[in-house]
């Protein structure tokens, strides 16, 4: 039988300011990443969060990104190196500090990090440096097909390739620049039936026609509003239907 | 034979800023207290410090303050009680990423949150539950016959009872206000001579002549500058002498 | 003819975090107070509040607060009272930068600093000194009969006393604590009704029935959400039919 | 009779952490960049730098920087261009708060803002837009020859052109980078010989030997340490002996 995982992005919260409808996504996914402090969260949000995501049996995955609330870690900074290991283990443990056994499921990299990563092997093996300090067996969430993958491959550590259910892709892999037109799907049944068949195919269908092969271990959903909501629900629908199993990676 | 622990507060320099000689302290204290990027610190310099103390096998510590850089720490923040706790295991648990088991030696309050917990029984409490959470055979470095060692007992946790080598007290066992006269010791014999005198007699001499019961697990020097590192090389010297052995507590 | 300003706390969103429905209340009201960078705020924030507070003629009015994000400000810190007059000349000088003429219309300390402002007569001096620093002519937004009314008087600047519409009052003119029962009011008729009583009387009934002589020159009114701003709608609506004229102090 | 203005980046220190021989190398300056609290400095430390460097008469500049202490500034950030003015008039405002007649004399971007802003010129006139937002008559300190001279002369600001004492440059007018051999120069008297040559002829000579044309209205002069403070008395009594007047641009 299929199967698959569905990741979402929590936490984001911090203070009296409120993002993402996290109650609510949570039942609905298998893998949570789970913001550390420097791009958006706080100790109180985090100690929430873990403890609803366990609840809910989901796997619990740091989500770090750059010190840079302002900008909601979406913004690159030029780090040395050694800079971004280090801030990826100080984030990973404090968020790992607050699971009941002080172990994580996986790391997925946040925002710019994120998209950096993906295309700087350099970079990509700093922030693995980082995750492979605190635990070697940590699976990375990437980018499928990106050079995250690569980092993670070359040092060892266990990896996660994604999709996003909700974007087009380009002919080389990479995701359409959202200042593209076409760049985001919204129609819940498109998502869910172009999603099934990403993990049927290992492949998705490029905005240009071409199909590009893809590793499909989990699929990134969004859970910040009614709409991103509704899309995971009918994705569920979809893959029951299809008898693909949602659970962790 | 009487054996002592030497603790000092470390790793409070923060990306191009520095402060305290580090290098030169760690050779003589057995138990490191390590900022950990909150009241001072960064991820850089946390690498670096705790890599240090494990070289000279000095005890790894945790030293949790206020989130307050601009202040570096000493200011009071009347934070809710559960956000003490959270951020206490946040500031821990992020150390704890860097050591070479994750796991660390003790815990000590910084600053204006270590002289609260001194005086407020219910900080204390908070405070003990973000270490509990973390690590229930933690053991915290509390100011001697304070709240703090009173809300480690009652939580369960070890606790080491410092004094510090080079204050006067007052009778009640409170240290002498920095704003009156005579409340910092600074001649190096002096203040090893007292100090061998506060770990035999388990007590101190009051400013004002009465002698104040005290238990002395640990001693509390500084490393900030060349007068600071003479009282340690004296203190250690003293205790020599007297064969009073410096060890880990 | 009786006339009255209404003043609201604005700007308070940042980065992508977003809090009240500014677009909204700035047309009911006459003086806004904006957010500075330090509790609440950016500096994409401030441009764009202060540009339609303008548009709105609105009188623009710095906000500044501890500097907690985290906290949003309501956090007390005991800071010196030289820090505390500069970091307000900091936020009042910074927000001046965005509007027209590089002036302002008032200051309102924010959350703890404006409810330990109306306590400690030190704290309001040091605030007032940081305002004066910047503008001796600028007028200081003030709980009625405060500390900090006698302290602007002191330093000879203007002040104007503010009124709670929403809020009961104990004996002694302080606020009924939101810790108690029947803190807030929320009935949009009873609200502007007893403000009318609060501008035509110059005082309150407090809520065990003692009248309380109070100076109303402004009154605080909030944009959070859709139930406040049905508040401020009643209030328009009761003040024109008594004939009392919304105008900026 | 020739003349030349001297600058240096003052101010840097930030709570406890002290950077900068500020009161030493004041006396020797006439153009202060102060740092604003975003890579820097904090409203305690601009109160003072500020009042020092206005009893000295040296002209009191704005030093704008990344909003990245961590990092102090060095570090570039993708931020939009919108922020960017909008950080860079936040920053140029609130230190204007702390001068007599909440004027400047000039403004400096810092660090990696600077490096860029040479370069970039779509980013250097997003600098320019926040300058002028303030005061369309604020000085604009730039490398000479670089894109913030163009940015500065498009939007019709004043332009101080500056060249580095201490450094040697390249056959395109850029500096050596910090990462080559004889990048900086060390001896005193060299770099006081050198400086006047540049003055005099409004060039430089390139390490590879080629005579490159630049406008020289200001020199950058460094006060770290005394090896620094060393350099600027040296140039001090070259430009004495060459007749050429230290004054504010």
């Amino acid at each position: 039988m299929l199967k698959i995982d569905l990741n979402s992005d929590l936490g984001e919260s911090y203070g009296r300011y409120h993002i993402g409808k996290d109650d609510q996504v949570i039942p609905l996914i298998t893998s949570a990443n789970i913001a550390c402090g420097y791009h958006a969260g706080d100790p109180d949000v985090i100690a929430k969060t873990v403890a609803t995501a366990e609840e809910n049996h989901v796997g619990v995955g740091a989500h770090p990104g750059f010190p840079d609330l302002d900008g909601f870690g979406r913004r690159k900074m030029d780090m040395s190196l050694d800079s971004v290991s280090h801030m990826v283990t100080y984030q990973i443990a404090a968020l790992a500090g607050f699971t009941s056994n002080h172990k994580l499921h996986h790391v997925k990299p946040h925002g710019a990090l994120y998209n950096a990563a993906g295309k700087d092997l350099n970079l990509a093996l700093a922030i693995c440096r980082g995750i492979k300090e605190f635990d070697p067996n940590l699976t990375v969430y990437a980018l499928s097909n990106g050079k995250l993958v690569e980092a993670a491959k070359q040092l060892g550590l266990p990896v996660a390739q994604e999709v996003f259910a909700d974007r087009n892709y380009e002919a080389d892999g990479s995701l359409v620049s959202r200042k593209k037109p076409n760049a985001v799907l919204t129609d819940p049944e498109v998502v869910a039936k172009r999603t099934v068949e990403m993990i049927k195919n290992q492949a998705v269908t490029a905005i240009t026609g071409e199909t590009v092969p893809l590793t499909v271990n989990s699929i990134c959903v969004h859970g910040d509003n009614d709409a991103a909501l509704q899309i995971v629900s009918q994705l569920h629908k979809t893959l029951n239907n299809e008898q693909i199993d949602v659970a962790t990676y």
